[in-house]
């Protein structure tokens, strides 16, 4: 056995693991270039997820997005490049250890038990990792977006990989983990609409009531502080939404700046009012 | 051991290395067209899935259509491309490292654990984009129509393989994870239905109630704005749809085109509401 | 290693392959003969899943049935050959591979990962597929059929072997996933029932309003019109149904033709509170 | 290589697959054997999980369970024996290849692959068809029993293994997977009990409405006819259920056939009302 | 070849199958006997499980609760011994298989796959059965309890190890499966309670109601019949349980034997409303 | 192979079994001692688990508690001493079988196929023992204590390490498994909290109301008896709790001792209702 | 074979063994350092995770802060260590045993099944470690912080790795699994908001009310008390915030230190009810 104790082994054996362990090096040196690359084209709007996708119009803020943009492509590499270089070096020390004859399967056996433990339980970590980088991709909110995340609807403070960070209209702080969200309703983006429901008396004057609320319509798309800075359209008079046995109902729709809504509606109710009651039409209880 | 190092198996090795490569690409681009071509029968209605479907009639946007099929169709192949591209390569150069006796059961150990570790988080991903394939090749619906999709009901603005994004009717945008869709309703195909319930005294004359609906539905028919923008059939008037203490309801119904049926209501609610006050008849309260 | 290089077992590799291929083909052809006849079998009701299965008559339709079933049998038979001709044929291959001394571990490596991967999402597929191919076995319901599907209720339109798609009431068209179909009521098999509740004042003459409704019930049958078209048995007369301090509830209870149930009752109805009126019986609220 | 191409080992080869295919159809036929009769013994009420199973008189209809029986030890034996004949013949088959020499790992994998994403899909019809075969064994309901079965309450038309088919009380046919059915409510077994609850004045006399409820209790026992065909034994009244402010609520409950309790209480309705009537005690307003 | 058919190993063989069944049956022999003594020392209370459990007095019943025990005992011995022989007669004849040089691959391949596929659907089964003799273990209730389970509320009919049999207050059988109870309520251990709530108006004497009530309670309690048969402690009058604006509700509280709380109830309400209007203390509504 | 048969390789085997089976039972009392003295130290308060945990006072039951812990000890150690013999003792087996070249695959198998089996449907099983531990080592409740266990809500009459029995307020014995109780709360830990709210009439002299309610509060923190044994800290007057149309709402809060809540709500609620009565103020509906 | 005995392999197998072991505790040693890094990286905001979050002010308890995290960095360090120091020692055990040319498969099969085992219970454990570890490393709630964590409301009285133990306002103690928490709603973090809602009639003058509510939020920032010590932002009058057929409702809105909402609550009402007094404007119902 001993006679068989020569050099030419040991060298070779040295030379191959010092090649592992440069081609590990170079394979991760790749990985990562190729990682940064991905990302940034998926966060600039290039991946094949979000080749569908037309929104609103987004134009004026772009220098904004691309900050977003930017930041979101780095968070995102950063655990891709995380990942790669774990599994790449793993294998590096495992091909090493194989080589010098070194007995892997006990290692392999240790780790695995624990690996098969811990995965079960750790599914949910990786959906909220997984949802979180997608929602991060697709760009669905962003710090000071107003949200409905199912479990809390409230103003976006913080975004993590794994964690929403809410503060609701009570400041409440809520964290929503990322995978728990299988919706998510955005308010600040585009626009948002203002209703105002008008019940009146059954025998009011239909037409009449018609025409003085396309007045106050009018009267509000010309007031140039709401038309500059709160609403985006003329609002709109429908008919009779609802025919009870008590109550015809008029109904006003305004479409808003994002989030702008609650303040249009209550600007819209107080003139409905007072232009209801300067014309004497009552309005009426509905049961 | 040294006098093994002959050139011999050195070349063989290299040959083989080159053959299985060259394999590998050109197995690759038949697999490339096969997905194309069997992606483009599918999105053009000749798959097994969609055999049996008869639909309402869709036959004056058959132009619009193919543009959409087209769409789809390359939105699908992208993604079976690349998925076919990764096996093929992958085995392609795990063959490569097999043959060139280099050890890939260290790899195959590192990527295990992670897959496993992934694969489990990663179900709802899949099945994200299972349900999107399914729902694109099976043209569920499309950017523009107005669907209820459980979470979230609104107007489709983008649809992609993982997520469908809408806007509902307060200007609120909304992602819906495909996978979490089980059902969806869309408003926007064929027809919709608008109904009136229309409650009259319990002492009222009911043949000439009927009459008087009866007459209001032909005018609306005869009306040949809303005939030409809106309706599509000659509203009917069902009977003594309840019966209650109080009241005896009477139902107008009426076929329109897709999402008219609000606007529909409204101008048939009116319409009622004239007609009853004209004949002198009250509508009452259902408790 | 060379002069072990004959012709001999390169020749014999030859013959086995070409043999593993004629071999693959053959059994082919046997596999999609037994599903044919199996299928066909199955959807004519043969099968043991349906011996128990005795409801309830559909005589006067068997010819439509039939196209029913022949149709049924070749949507489920051609999924079948599909999954037959990919088992079969993939074996063949990775046997050729086998035999040509090609290692075949790393393409099964690549394809395992990958196929637990997607395994895990595509369940909810298979599920759907599954209940699909036992709902056309079984004839739960078909084209034209007004079921409650759980998710949506309405009209079948289409029916898939993953999804079923119905119109509801509305227009809306609901595209409901065969595996989120727990239970079907369909309302198009055999007959329906319409029923009418009656609460007359606490001191009528009970005997009275009983022989009252039991001549609208003679009435109804005796009507040719409703016999032919609408009701298959004499109208029910139920006795004091429920009691409370206010009223005393009759029922009246018609089986009709399948979904005939809502224009009986109606018609019902209109004829109940017409004796009623004619009678002086006054019907009352039920609180 | 070809002077060991002897006839020894062929000979011994056929004769060892005879031997092998002789051996499966011995222990396939011996395997159907025992299953028949461990299924007769369990349809006839031998199992272990039936043992404790003491129910509702059941001894004048034995004739009918018989052969209800015998039916249930066909369907359930007719499954098993085919699993054993799949498992039995499945394991010649591989013997055999496996015995000639013939790879086998390349069908194992391909059918493995399949297997495991089918068996994910196919786990809810195992658990029907589990549910389904336990249901039979353990009589817990046939064809025209009523019964609430979770997701539908009716009639049974129909029991496979897979699901049973019930009919509601408005016609509607029901199909529900067994393995959804967690409990079932058998409305047809032994007996039913009907309520009647009699809300009387709070200045009543307490014990003169007691004794008034005692005796329509004792006529309707009394009445030949009801006690023949629906009721089993005397109705009981219980005393002062319920002590509101405005009421004393009595209640009479009586055991009756099964399912005929609907009629047993409008007939104690009428009677309770007729005799308050003529006893001029007022029922008064529960709210 | 054939010169190494020699007596010796065929002989060693015999010998050796001999052996390892006879083994078999040794090692069955000493399982079952261990089954016996283990299930015997945990019915009769000596597991591990019930060490910490002292529950209500049972004292005047341990000959019904030893015969009981015994019955539980035998129970799931059977089901345990039946296991044992299936592991320990398959691991023989798998050994003698082995031992023959008879391939037992195939074998376990096909009883593997179909293990799989069925072991997904079988855990509920499972789950049932070990709910039950967990159940039975700790003697949760038994036949002629009355318990709450929560998908059915009834009194015990039947206990098996896969499901409970309940018969409701109206007479329906229900049949719950054991792994679907998650709590069980039992009401027929040891005590339970019947309330009265006693609402008197707001301007009543405090002092006088509550001297009044606690005289009903003495009563109640000096009743020698009540006392007897139903009540187990003397009635207790809490104070003013509810303060609402229009009445002072008290509450009189009595510990009933098990299942008695519904008559109790019922005389305590009698003799309360009974002494308030003797006293002349009117009750009022709680809106 | 005969002349192989000599002695030297017989007693070693032999030495190798006995030393097998010694190390077995040594490193066996090993683990025994190990797990006795960490179940020691976790029960004592010394785990990583409770180092944060710094709770409610409870110096002066402190040799009550040690005996509870004592006790919780043990009934862990048991547990977890049965699982280390049982892992320990059949290595052993397994290693002599192994080395007297017996084979122990077919062994594997068995066990091997029927643990899968079981091990899906036992989770529930592992997951309440897991639960019932960490519940122990955590002390969240003890026999005595009243807890709201979610499925239940009533006094601990045991606790085991798979379900926790209690008894609600009726009487009622509940088994809850432990693994079903997500969070537990326990009303026995420290203090209570009783209230009482005050609707006064809307023109009410809110300051004097205010100073009614601080008057009753000391009267109450001074009456020795309440604040010797129910309870610990002077009741607090909030303001105007809600402000509806019709009342102002006042709240009294007092601090109690444990589960001694609803008492001392009674006693205020008398004595408010007094104080109120007194000073003429009514009290008034909250609609 | 004895011959083969030589001093050479064992001396070799000695030094080996010894290696390992010296290995093992360098990897361990190191392995720790590294954790202690990591963590204390983690738990002072280097994290990945963390880089995103910028919340709210949270500067002049800065040493508080710090103490927390450190705290939290050695729970969190400790669990790692413990794990790490399991695999690596495990590792080195079964090497020896492997080098020794002791079996380990036995032992292996036998950890595994237990394993397999335990592992599917005791996967809820597992998320209940992670789920509050990144609580921890978050920093989502500490104690003394009033939390809204689904299952319980209240104040955070303790903090472990599995558990989070809440004092909810009932003085009820409740033990929450970090794992069941999806969301978390943090009361004490910045700031909270108190609502006021002023109902006033419908011929109430607007602008007046409005004018009223001004006052009032102008007094109470005014109040230096209540400045010093609750409120952080003058209260905000909101316009018509609804508008029916009765009422127009008004909303006072005032930001406010965390937590004391309530009182401020309180505090406004009092003032609002006591100005709308003094000015003569009732409150009107709200249906």
């Amino acid at each position: 056995m001993l006679n068989n104790w020569t050099w030419a082994p040991l060298v070779a054996s040295a030379i191959t693991v010092v090649l592992i362990i440069v081609l590990a090096f170079v394979v991760r040196g790749i990985a990562h270039r190729v990682i940064t690359r991905v990302v940034n084209r998926a966060a600039t709007g290039g991946s094949i997820t979000s080749r569908f996708r037309k929104g609103a119009a987004t134009d004026g803020i772009d220098v904004l997005l691309h900050e977003r943009r930017k930041q979101r492509a780095e968070t995102m590499g950063s655990v891709l490049k995380h990942i790669a270089s774990i599994v790449i070096l793993g294998t590096a020390v495992l091909t090493v250890l194989d080589r010098l004859t070194i007995p892997i399967a006990p290692l392999l056996t240790s780790v695995g038990i624990l690996g098969v433990a811990v995965g079960f339980g750790a599914q949910e970590l990786v959906k909220d990792f997984i949802a979180g980088m997608f929602m991060l991709l697709e760009d669905q909110y962003g710090v000071g977006d107003v949200i409905d995340a199912g479990a809390a609807v409230g103003t976006v403070e913080a975004v993590t990989l794994r964690v929403t960070r809410l503060r609701d209209i009570d400041g409440r702080v809520w964290y929503v983990r990322n995978g728990t969200i299988t919706r998510v309703g955005n308010e600040s983006q585009g626009w948002s609409r203002a209703y105002v429901d008008v019940p009146v008396a059954y025998d009011a004057d239909v037409v009449g009531v018609r025409v003085l609320l396309e007045q106050v319509a009018e009267e509000v798309w010309a007031d140039s502080e709401l038309r500059e800075s709160k609403i985006v359209e003329q609002p709109q008079v429908f008919g009779v939404e609802q025919l009870s046995d008590s109550a015809l109902v008029f109904r006003l729709s305004a479409k808003t700046l994002p989030s702008a809504q609650a303040e249009v509606g209550r600007e819209l109710r107080l003139r409905v009012k007072t232009a209801l009651d300067t014309a004497g039409i009552p309005m009426v209880a509905v049961i």
